[in-house]
């Protein structure tokens, strides 16, 4: 049995993997267009900040590593076409540019996104850097690194935006952000956001909400970028507006996409057509609260799905047992997290909800440093089931989102969660920790 | 309706302001045998330390805001016996040594735990104390705190022992712990409690475990304790043994205690008889896993079953979800902590299960400051239900513990918790966390 790898970072390793500690047997190719494997390309703000200076610690695995697994890779090698009623593909070698037919007996697509690159006049000019791979992330560390390079612009509010611009922040420069929606980070709600700007704003960020982008000015390099509201000094841009799953090259192959273009595909991972597997960025996943499939582009979902998927090809029957859409970040000093749905979400599904916004704090003031924690929880109205929660504080706020990300995978009340049997000890927390303050302020 | 407290600490405050807050009318009277209410006493190693100067801090309402919520206290009253016939109870006023009844329609017993004092001789001597309540705290700090008390000998290597043992290392003194065991911090098991005893050592503790106190020697202050096995010399002794419910008023009122003295009551906090409640340290409580009452005396239990019983005192059903026996202490540089049952609980209880004991980290290595943690989990080797879980690290390892704590609540298996979509970002976690890896270990 053959299996052909599209997509060689997290969910196509994952599979990868997986697959070959089952099936030693097995035979597993895989295409990654770019030149490195298996990495967490969520460090790489860290990277460019130059908190961590050694990009290949980001690296889980070398190729070297796979080859010895009994994987075999090749890198700068695009797949370009899938033709299923063959089981063929149309590969690229990148280095050479000739184009060769591979044959596979199952498939597996993990091919992630592509950022979104908005066409405004002047989006040629140098230094402006995105930052999806981990060759982006080494050259805008090397661009970023420069004394010379001084203002510099973030294109986009979302996790991507906001770590570079605190890696920008270390790294001493002026930061704007330029975000087209009235607030930062939108998967987390406002009360939450609010102080996210504020922690930024303290810092010395700039904030332009609300505001979009018209044209990069500049001769060669990117000199500023000119607004709707105002023109602002740039020596470096980054663009993070947001990414689309990179499955153009599945055009005409029967693989049902959805309207977003990411791969549609079962709880097993499989597509529409037998023998194709999909996980990753570059699909959808199912969203075990809103009990249908979305499009949540996280590295978590890509290793649990991607692990999945080669358990399945295997021959194995797992399902995933759903994302929650956890996530995380860094905002200077604040941790923030959420899981399940926000409010913004529930009321998109037409959820009779109830929320509550509850500060509180990490443990007792008897204890030295104690630090506050803001908690939203977002709860079904008529069973009071918890459908969502989210964090901001300066110490184990994130770690507290774990403990409702399980709480809601297992429909527990608000009630139920206020009275279970947390750890109390005062260096860690309250006899009543900030859980369940919040669980219990439940109307 | 009057609500007659015995014990105004935790449980006994919990259940009076729950009453309270339900039913605005009732009457409500606390007698305490000591004097303060409320009090967080899990702070009292911190007081002791210098890490907080101000006891008050520990106050969680003082006497006055009871009073204004409609709550009479009464500050060093003992009650001596209970006559449920009647609805009489026998109070001591401890200023004036005077005896005066009392009449209740709902009681309420929360009267704590007595330490454990075991007949030494040498016992009497001045310089050996206890650390249970607010005044034993005073006492034991303004000791401490003398430069001429330099070696301080800490008898019973339990939560409170180790404690102060950091409490004094950190004011300090040379500190040894002699322990009858074979280790320190039983309710963990031993992979978890030799690297907390490790811990212990590099920062200079002595510990002399085996090892059974004979004799306190010395002429009116304590100067040395005699074990079986040496002489050690101690300006200052605490003796924390153990605890034994403080019950021992309640024999021939024909309430039902369990074999320790612990009064045994249902889930809903009532006694065996009519009308009368019990919660807290003195009273056993229902146990989540073992599915039996136990005897766990914590804070945690204490607040939540005083909440329950005002609660129903007030006529409602809530019954208790069930403690998990979840704790956690510090230990130097070290975070511990435990929910569910151990290796050791399981083993009595004839289950058959199985274990791991995985090292991991914190967050990923391409973050600065990474650090380990190891995870030990207890599974039903059947149902691979997750039974127990203890951690052990420097960053994060007890708020992970409640994440196990909602997991073993909701009967989860390790295969369901470790494909649970936890936040991952690098500053808190991998895209596998701690927990994910300790799950999948389970073999």
């Amino acid at each position: 049995m053959k299996l052909l790898v599209i997509g060689g970072v997290a969910a196509g390793m994952s599979a990868a993997s997986k697959l070959k500690r089952v099936n030693k047997d097995a035979e597993v190719v895989v295409y990654e267009k770019g030149g490195f494997l298996s990495y967490g390309a969520c460090g790489l703000p860290y990277y460019v900040s130059g908190e961590n200076n050694d990009y290949t610690k980001m690296i889980a695995r070398t190729q070297e590593q796979f080859t010895n697994m009994g994987i075999q890779t090749f890198l700068h090698h695009e797949v370009v076409k899938v033709v299923p009623d063959k089981k063929q593909v149309l590969v690229k070698d990148l280095k050479n540019n000739k184009l060769f037919i591979d044959q596979y007996d199952k498939l597996m697509i993990s091919t992630g996104t592509s950022p979104i690159i908005p066409p405004f006049p002047g989006i040629q000019l140098s230094n402006i850097h995105g930052l999806k791979t981990l060759e982006d992330g080494i050259r805008l560390q090397e661009v970023a690194s420069r004394p010379d390079i001084k203002d510099v612009v973030i294109v986009g509010g979302g996790y991507i935006g906001i770590e570079v611009a605190e890696a920008m922040l270390h790294l001493g420069k002026n930061v704007r952000v330029v975000e087209l929606s009235d607030r930062i980070l939108k998967t987390f709600d406002k009360e939450v956001t609010d102080l996210a700007e504020k922690e930024l704003l303290n810092h010395g960020t700039k904030l332009n909400l609300g505001e979009k982008v018209e044209t990069f000015l500049g001769q060669e390099k990117v000199e500023a970028v000119k607004t709707d509201q105002g023109t602002y000094k740039a020596d470096l841009v980054l663009l993070s507006i947001g990414v689309k799953p990179a499955t153009s090259f599945l055009d005409g192959s029967g693989i049902h996409l959805a309207s977003n273009g990411a791969v549609i595909i079962d709880r097993e991972m499989r597509t529409n057509i037998q023998d194709i597997y999909s996980a990753g960025d570059c699909a959808q996943v199912y969203h075990k609260v809103m009990e249908e499939n979305t499009f949540i582009p996280l590295g978590t979902n890509a290793n649990k799905c991607g692990r999945i998927a080669g358990a399945n090809i295997a021959g194995s029957h797992q399902k995933y047992i759903g994302t929650l859409g956890s996530a995380a970040i860094k905002v200077c000093n604040l941790e923030m997290g959420r899981t399940g749905l926000s409010e913004e979400e529930a009321k998109n599904l037409a959820i009779d909800y109830t929320t509550v916004f509850v500060k509180s704090a990490d443990h007792p003031g008897y204890y030295p440093n104690q630090t506050p924690i803001w908690i939203k929880l977002i709860c079904e109205k008529r069973s009071r089931r918890i459908l969502g929660a989210q964090s901001i504080g300066q110490k184990g706020a994130v770690l507290r989102i774990d403990v409702f990300a399980v709480a809601i995978h297992n429909n527990m009340t608000a009630d139920e969660l206020g009275m279970l049997d947390l750890c109390y000890a005062p260096p860690f927390a309250g006899v009543w920790d900030a859980v369940h303050i919040a669980a219990n302020a439940v109307k």
